[in-house]
């Protein structure tokens, strides 16, 4: 089936949100740890992450103008520190559940029934639960005047992960640290490794790692 | 384990790349369909796709300031349309085989042998092969000072999906279309639903759907 462009257009508002969210891909499906400068903790889902650079490390999000993602916003430019916590299959309800509007001052850590952590360098919680996370720094904010999203950019200052999950080229095996993905709006997988394959040369076949 | 800020600036180049790429989660995994003003045509993956919209549908990416990356942007910068097409477990490693450093002039697909599809409206090819794609015209460039990468946001104009893998809320069953993930610099998953879960609501628990 064919979509044009005036197709995108008339489509009913929540279909077309699930259909554009769905062409995204499989996607990163994390929890971002704030706190306010009155101390009140903040914990939500965001599924638009993406890396921007290894040297120096840094991520990118995209924050929507809405109330609760707007929140999370508040407290990044405020305190200019977040964490970034992967979603495990043991809590994924729990991570899905912090989407929910709660009112401001109220932990979606203690709705939900998650452990806020800190870490030393960090004043952002981590989830503790999360076995995957790490620490940013804000660096820089990019208002898309197009729809009014913002675009978050950190650097990475602290990086937790499970020792046997680590290769020795730095690559780290999320599949064994239960760390899950997303598509669309609330759609949610494990994955199954097909294979790593090696850099790819020009005229050479490439092959499995 | 736990590695603060001078342990990450101290890592070795190539652990660095490929553990801060890691750390982003899985993630979207695409091929970008170009065409030169001369009329050669480029196929490039990418694996930074992230959702910015659904009204006006919008998507960005992020292109990185290597040789290869470049040829994409000034294609799309010249000619303003390009093509995101999913990559497919049936062709992931010609998809990963695009990566490789051709000479200019050189398409990538018939090197790896995938089909170049021209649709109305769309001036970049598409990928025959791929069963979801979709054409974006260039809206907006953002350079990042801080690492030489540049942002592309493009607006969906068009859109190819499988009918069957469509559901009447707009959901697109990406698992069943065959679309895959990536994770790290060069590992490659299929997933396996866990389950949709229902709009959050506080103090409501959420049930799968």
């Amino acid at each position: 089936m064919i979509y044009n462009h005036e197709d995108i257009l008339g489509l009913e508002k929540r279909f077309r949100a699930n259909f554009i969210n769905s062409l995204g891909g499989f996607k990163s499906v994390v929890l971002i740890g704030t706190k306010s400068t009155q101390g009140n903790e903040n914990l939500a889902v965001f599924n638009s992450l993406f890396h921007l650079g290894a040297n120096p490390a840094l991520c990118g999000m995209v924050v929507r103008p809405n109330e609760k993602k707007q929140n999370t916003l508040g407290n990044i430019l405020q305190t200019k520190f977040y964490t970034i916590n992967h979603i495990m299959l043991s809590f994924y309800k729990q991570a899905h559940q912090c989407s929910a509007k709660y009112d401001d001052g109220i932990s979606e850590f203690n709705e939900v029934g998650l452990t806020p952590e800190y870490l030393d360098g960090i004043s952002a919680p981590f989830v503790q639960e999360s076995v995957v996370k790490f620490g940013c720094e804000f660096v820089q904010k990019i208002d898309i005047e197009l729809n009014g999203t913002t675009i978050i950019i950190g650097k990475i200052i602290k990086v937790v992960v499970p020792d046997h999950c680590l290769g020795n080229d730095g690559f780290l095996n999320l599949e064994q640290a239960g760390s899950i993905t997303n598509s669309g709006l609330d759609s949610y997988h494990t994955t199954q490794t097909i294979s790593r394959l090696s850099y790819a040369k020009p005229f050479v076949e490439v092959s499995t790692l």
